[in-house]
């Protein structure tokens, strides 16, 4: 096989695992890639199948209709009597009891196999590295690049007419979605300030802490730290990332505590506490309107489920019940700490598996049992995904192979690799996947963070488990990988001001490089609370990437679109914001009068990505042509040829 | 004389050069600075010099106490009745019509003189192009740029911590000065959409222009341009500078109407139309009212006088009055755009003369008879400035010097010379100065745009005559003019954003090196409309230099002082915003409860201003010195000592 054969072929081999693998948790892989792959294989193309079938993907709920309360539990699923356990790792679904104790699961849950995964990641890791894909990759991404460049040269002014001919919308009434925040910063500084101040004056004898026993007031917490809100400044607060966090992980996540306080943070920034997290419920909630008067502003904040304990679940649910923390303008997603190593350290769980079980199995559980669970039920409708977080650039000497512990036998102090988590991670989020569809309910995507910092195997992971990513910023360090997110069209959420205060100076960010070469990508603010200075932490994103990167209002339009399609927003939603054919790929699922996208920009885009499928696609078939050729005709044929 | 001599010695009369045309304009030229000339002359230092005698500063209109009506002409001063005529290009004022028939013009007031200035001049161009000079200025800014990133790894934590103990002030309600907006460009994009449609939904049937004698309501208006206002956006508004404006002042210009219409600015943006003015005024007052919101920001917009006809005050005067466009977080400029080669080549002037009398005569007239011209007298108390506004990066064959043609001279329909233009509208304000301090009324300051593009002779002009300038990118090209704006501190009004979109890519612009050399720099925004996204485009400035350039706290509060420094802001203002002692220099003239800036910082900055002044003393002292040693001592003397 020569050069070009190879990667090609290694490439349909690496778009055909992730197609595999998203298939099975009712994640998204393009049709347009996915009709290139049946090409290759033979297999004819079907024109019922330019829209995705509905059984294929993923299901979030609507919002409320007008009057209905979305915390009714009356309208939840009847209880079923199957059981879940967790084996190896992962949690399994039986008819009951006995089957559990045979560990025959049900049938119509299909499960992930864990040596074919293995074999998988180990092809992929082969062919990253693999010198010919490596040379082949990376001039296809440079033809991208300049391709782009001149099809803006050509076509920039025509684009720019067709917005201006469409009446109505523009880029301040186009939706954006902010794909990417943490609930505990997403507040900015002065917020958490006046806050912080506000609260001192209204309930300063209330007891907001209880200390070996004792009741503690607002008053007197405040008089420990040696501080009094009045002259709290937005410097002596300092929760804001500065040139001090820059390749330093740990500051910045100090910076959480405000006045360095961790006091604060518990009482300010947690959902658990003496006060049932009421403050920070009242600041998200005020977060919340704030996007509902934007109005075409909508975040996804992640809340954390550690794994410390099992009643997390109970006590987040119980919060966000409590308090009603629900807003139409919020998609809520689940963050898991990478930290077994510090819980294990300190002896709060005997094994990985544990934690994982501590993850999943409520969810489990509620999906089996709602009226058992109310509350989590309740909350688990309005949570649309999973995101996996932690420093990135910290080291694990663990390599995940066939050899790798079981969880149940993990239960060292040291942590696991990267990929051993997302592997679980995904793994359960399949199995809940699947059997929440059986059920009627909602499904979770997986969105970890991943490429921000450490190996590029972050990167891999991802490609084979995840919906889509945060960050992404490593893929400029490995083509095979970029090229592969483009083919699959795998959304990333970026954050350049988050990236320029801790990984990278904002003007090397590599924002502009891939929303040129056509990888779809959306921006997002991390955490305002840390990286912006205004009351609107994602229009100073798009308006900071705007001037930096000199976008055009069509590029500004495609990326608040991306953001859309990224994020957990409801079926009924995305229609209204993208258009009833929004699920089309290609210029006809885009509606310009909803998403101010200029239609020679989505058929560039369209183009571009068949063209390129299509170098695929045509090697794959010559080679396997030409392998039967080779053994019927003599060699100097083909060469006249 | 060696190398070091001459730069010196040319440093020295570089500044004495620019300290003379300050004091006789009531411009500012910093204490420090001054004594070390003094001390070079050898006159002795006097502690009652420690404070800038007041008869030496601009005096500006303090704002009205509570229930003093701004507008209210019976504290007009009374009339005199002397007599203001121009000769050569300057107006002079005379007791009567008889000195002015024999031009004998009042002794009180001293008068610029015109071959001294070509003089100076010529011996500055000379300076800024000498070798040695040039090299010696550009190791010592070599040096202040790693002297201050010493002092930043040294003292960064240190200021920080100043910062933090500093209780009730932050960055956010430390006090800024928008120092540079045009007010034709004063609302953002979606400001002025969003009043277009309100206008109509109002005014449909209004007749809002007369052509031909025939009235036109705002209907029809529309209906004449084939488009609703129903139908706009941002897009089809088409006010916002983009790609295609790089380079481009002529496009960028073209920007300033709305859909392309110059009919919509005439009716929005402009004080002199069918409505008089009323759009543009609401607007500027509801930007105003955004602004009190705020509350600790303030803008200094800019009003255009062409010089077109002697009209021009009295109508923008009426507007001024007629609106009560008054608020006390405006300080008005007016902007004067060297546009003489069109009025010529349209016949609407005979020469460049009577475009200076269109100017500044009716100034001259209010400030002699308020009584007479009361509106404008009015309008004058608020106005702080003269700014000089065109695209620099325009040639100009014209050579200013001693064969120049007087004004009145000036027919041809070329446009003059920066340096020309520059001339006369400094020595006309100088005049304008002096005469209305003899009244006892407000000054004047002289603020033009400068080294936005174009030759460096125009920063050497307003090195000469400017209080404080727009821009100063162009300082970048000459070491010595760079040099010599440290050492007279002479404020630079610069704005990334709008330079980003003209002349300067954000990442290669010299805020950030000017910053930390210890020129005084300040943020602003130029154009809003044109250049931001956000609703409070001085803080989406402020947030994007912190962003690309890593400012600290203190960075950016010491821009917001030089802010308010740089200013008209009356002197009762600044110290409620700075303090009581502002005018003092160094440290003891920063109230960090006030400004939020680290003693540290005032020290370090006040500490090398003296050590760079204390080189040019030393080598000024040495020389004369030397002079006199070598006449009397034989050589070896010198050598073994």
């Amino acid at each position: 096989m020569d050069d070009f054969e190879v990667s090609c072929k290694g490439i349909y081999r690496a778009l055909s695992i992730r197609e595999k693998y998203m298939r099975q948790a009712f994640q998204r892989f393009p049709l347009t890639t996915s009709q290139y792959l049946r090409d290759i294989e033979g297999e004819p193309f079907k024109p019922e199948d330019s829209v995705q079938p509905a059984k294929c993907l993923s299901v979030f709920t609507s919002p409320p209709k007008k009057g209905e309360d979305p915390f009714n539990t009356k309208c939840l699923p009847e209880n079923v009597k199957w059981v879940a356990r967790m084996k190896n790792g992962v949690i399994y679904v039986y008819k009951d009891a006995t089957a559990a104790d045979q560990h025959k699961p049900m049938e119509e849950l299909a499960i992930p196999d864990y040596e074919t995964f293995i074999d998988d990641m180990n092809f992929l890791i082969a062919l990253i590295a693999q010198g010919p894909t490596k040379t082949y990759t990376h001039r296809r991404l440079k033809f991208l690049m300049s391709k782009f460049n001149v099809h803006e040269m050509l076509n920039e002014m025509e684009e720019m007419k067709e917005l201006k001919m469409n009446p109505h919308r523009d880029f301040y009434n186009c939706r954006k979605v902010d794909t990417h925040i943490h609930a505990a910063a997403c507040m900015n500084q002065k917020h958490l300030l006046r806050f912080i101040k506000k609260s001192y004056q209204v309930d300063a004898d209330r007891v907001v802490q209880k200390v070996k026993g004792k009741d503690v007031t607002m008053k007197e917490l405040f008089a420990n730290l040696n501080l009094h809100p009045y002259d709290l400044t937005v410097d002596s607060l300092d929760v804001h990332a500065g040139r001090q966090t820059f390749q330093r992980f740990d500051k910045f996540n100090a910076k959480y505590n405000p006045v360095g306080a961790s006091e604060l943070r518990d009482l300010y920034m947690k959902t658990e506490n003496h006060i049932d997290g009421e403050y920070f419920a009242r600041i998200i909630k005020e977060v919340a309107s704030d996007l509902e008067d934007a109005r075409y502003q909508y975040a996804e904040p992640r809340l954390s489920i550690y794994g410390c304990n099992p009643n997390e679940w109970t006590k987040l649910s119980g919060w966000f019940n409590m308090h009603r923390v629900f807003s139409p303008q919020l998609k809520w997603m689940i963050q898991v700490p990478r930290i077994y190593d510090i819980f294990r350290g300190r002896n709060f769980v005997p094994h990985f598996g544990k934690m994982l079980e501590n993850i999943f199995l409520p969810v489990f559980q509620a999906t089996i049992e709602p009226h058992a669970h109310p509350e989590l039920s309740i909350f688990l409708k309005h949570v649309t995904g999973f995101d996996s977080v932690d420093d990135e650039s910290k080291h694990s000497g663990h390599m995940f192979s066939t050899k790798s512990p079981k969880p149940e036998e993990w239960d060292i102090v040291k942590n696991p690799s990267y990929t051993y988590y997302i592997y679980y991670m995904y793994a359960n989020i399949t199995m809940i996947n699947q059997l929440r569809k059986q059920r009627g309910m909602n499904t979770f995507q997986f969105r970890p963070h991943c490429g921000e910092a450490g190996a590029v195997t972050h990167l891999l992971a991802a490609f084979m488990t995840a919906d889509n990513i945060s960050h992404g910023l490593n893929l400029k360090k490995s083509p095979v990988l970029q090229y592969l997110y483009f083919l699959a069209q795998i959304p990333i959420a970026m954050s350049p001001l988050s990236n320029n205060s801790l990984f990278l100076e904002y003007a090397k960010n590599p924002l502009l490089e891939f929303l040129k070469k056509g990888l779809i990508v959306s921006l997002s603010t991390d955490d305002p609370m840390q990286f912006h200075y205004t009351k609107e932490p994602l229009m100073e994103e798009y308006a900071i990437a705007a001037q930096v990167f000199k976008l055009s209002t069509c590029d500004m339009c495609e990326i608040s679109r991306n953001s859309v399609l990224q994020s957990g927003l409801s079926n009924e939603e995305k229609i209204h914001f993208l258009g009833a054919d929004y699920l089309k790929e290609g210029p006809e699922g885009n509606d310009i009068r909803k998403t101010n996208v200029a239609q020679i920009r989505m058929a560039y885009r369209y183009e571009t990505l068949c063209y390129e499928l299509n170098l695929i696609k045509e090697e794959n078939k010559i080679s396997t042509k030409l392998f039967y050729l080779l053994k019927l005709m003599p060699l100097p044929w083909l060469i006249s040829k």
